[in-house]
């Protein structure tokens, strides 16, 4: 069973935390086949925890998770605190697969998301 | 002339400021027609701010600017600081329209991006 988990930094505005909540139940609409779990965590100001959402999709049967940093840059918290996080995760679950995705700030394909919203600007 | 300015929030840590700069650098390449010059400015941390890179755009001759926030959350900055600053420059140079468009996280199109780096990332 595989999980995909969104991992946003949080926010103490609830706003933000629940837009990230509104975009993983959008995630899990459109994962058809991929992923039978969708989800969120939070690295702080937010619930669940990384820690908390990975044991939650675990105990869900999930025995290939991934972990998808939704942050622009990649940080302290992209390069060090997530890894850090779920490595503890990975060392208590040994037999489930754990993987980190790129951070969406790496994938090439945001600058045409960019320059999509930047020209329905100007028309 | 046409103005394309990617608003970021800015970091202490210059990598990730220039991560900004790189992909400015490719929203350049792939601008075509839509924009006679793309650059980036940046909310705090970093240089030019958003008014100095308003400023730059329109001495450059734009006579319309786009202002693009790079941000995943409408939180504050998106909401009232980004704003703010933008109609400051807006009233010193009311002639040249300046439009602010919308952010990254509320493009629907960011559910594609993500789902494109998980699935590749179980492939």
């Amino acid at each position: 069973m595989k999980s995909l988990i969104l991992v946003a930094h949080g926010s103490r505005r609830g706003a933000s935390n629940d837009e990230v909540r509104l975009l993983t139940r959008g995630l899990a609409e459109k994962a058809g086949d991929s992923f039978d779990q969708v989800s969120c965590a939070f690295l702080e100001l937010a619930e669940p925890s990384i820690p908390d959402g990975i044991e939650q999709a675990v105990q869900a049967g999930a025995d290939e998770v991934v972990v998808l940093p939704y942050f622009l840059s990649a940080g302290r918290h992209v390069a060090e605190d997530i890894p850090a996080l779920v490595g503890g995760k990975q060392r208590e679950h040994p037999r489930v697969r754990i993987r980190i995705a790129e951070y969406l700030g790496s994938e090439p394909a945001v600058t045409d998301v960019l320059l999509d919203i930047a020209r329905s600007t100007t028309a």
